[in-house]
């Protein structure tokens, strides 16, 4: 195994969505180690601009290069949407973003062409996966619907609640009675409520889990340039955030569904931005 | 009237939630003319810390006073409860902040001595309003309930549907049970909630609209100063955010309860910060 190969993987959000993605990238690659930044103090990135995601994307990837990464996951639909070709031609490292993986997996599941994709407003109103789906299949149909009570349901732990179900009724039988075949979570909080999605959908509708499809890519693109690391050894997750949000921890361990081992704040000035 | 009286009132939130306290000043105050800056592109406050928030305030202070206004009113609970002291002694003109009325009208309006607050987890778990009803009245007895999901319900205008019912009885339940006998209504963004909050208290429970409260306490303050503005003359409000987030309008209008009749945009750079 090379030096590289040993070294953990890099992944950073604005806050602890993110977290859905490394508990897929814990479960489909167990051997590997992971640095995750949460910039809780900055969020949320949904309604900045382009420039300033870019600049704190920079940012971010910069302090995951400082604690040894062999490659950055870009696990925020924002900053994937605006700043993956910057950081990908700004750094020699592999960069893998949350939107491509899913968009990838919509087209190659979808049997009409009928596409839906749900996200925050932010995303929804970016296109971003309508773009990147536009790019792999220039026929598929896509449907595109924001769902703004879903992050904060994820976030209270409302998972399981009738009242969620009934919000998510609201939102989604629009795309249901239009006849989607796949359905997009298109952000990283929706794994969360994948149960209730699925409830509305039912079993005829495929949903993709953009979490599980970025891991997979992840896989992909270690094996690819021969960055696995091998079995073995005493693996240390670390978790860092510029701050620390009322009930982080409960969310947090819900959102990676299972203990955080070590978490640290570093401060904004550390990672080079100023609020 | 005095050339000063004559001066508009500056009122800031971090985002579109001290439009409710601006809507009240209008109601109640129909002569005066208002400076609103919402701070859209740093929002939220409530996460940060008090020497960031208090820095911000500074910051959107200035620029309501590069405008011109004769009085500075925090519509921001944050804000509020880390600020009001440095920007009152550091200016020479009245400052206000929202979370002193509705304490006030608290402490006067209980019977039992019983009051619930809610609010967002920010400012329940600052505990601001517990802290100035215990200045005011050391024996009242305070329950807190922090009601995570009104804020994005509020924003996405659903104050009229069953599902906000439920979602209200889930919170304010066990507050009702305790028996209090005034709720104040913590957060700028709760008065759109008003009627769905007083069905599940009912009645014999009187609920405190910090806005309400504010406007009063703004016009007790201007009198005390000499600083009414008579009637005559033609009024124009003018809007300044820090960024337009989705939807802007349609919430902001809203909350506002009519007509946004100027809008403007101005860089944070412009009001001297740097993000």
């Amino acid at each position: 195994m090379s030096d590289t190969a040993s070294r953990p993987i890099g992944v950073f959000d604005s806050g602890i969505g993110g977290l859905t993605v490394v508990a897929e990238i814990i479960r489909q690659l167990p051997h590997e180690e992971i640095v995750y930044f949460g910039d809780t103090a900055r969020l949320p990135y949904g309604p900045k601009s382009p420039e300033t995601v870019t600049q704190f994307a920079i940012e971010d990837t910069e302090f995951l290069l400082s604690r040894g990464v062999k490659m950055v996951v870009v696990a925020c639909n924002t900053a994937s949407s605006v700043a993956i070709d910057t950081l990908s031609s700004k750094y020699d490292l592999p960069v893998v973003g949350v939107i491509r993986p899913g968009a990838l997996a919509a087209v190659s599941s979808t049997l009409d062409g009928r596409i839906g994709v749900i996200g925050t407003e932010g995303t929804i109103a970016s296109h971003a996966y309508r773009r990147e789906i536009a790019k792999l299949d220039r026929d598929a149909e896509v449907l595109e619907q924001s769902c703004p009570l879903f992050v904060p349901l994820a976030e209270e732990g409302w998972n399981d609640r009738e009242v969620t179900l009934v919000i998510a009724h609201e939102y989604l039988t629009p795309l249901r009675d239009a006849g989607v075949d796949v359905v997009v979570l298109g952000c990283t909080h929706y794994p969360i409520l994948k149960g209730t999605v699925g409830k509305v959908f039912g079993p005829g509708v495929r949903l993709i889990d953009s979490a599980e499809e970025t891991a997979r890519e992840v896989a992909e693109r270690l094996a690819s340039h021969g960055l696995a690391r091998e079995p073995g050894g005493t693996l240390e997750h670390r978790f860092y955030v510029s701050d620390v949000p009322h009930r982080f921890k409960e969310q947090a361990e819900r959102f990676l569904g299972g203990a955080l081992p070590f978490v640290e704040v570093v401060s904004i000035d550390e990672i080079g931005g100023a609020i």
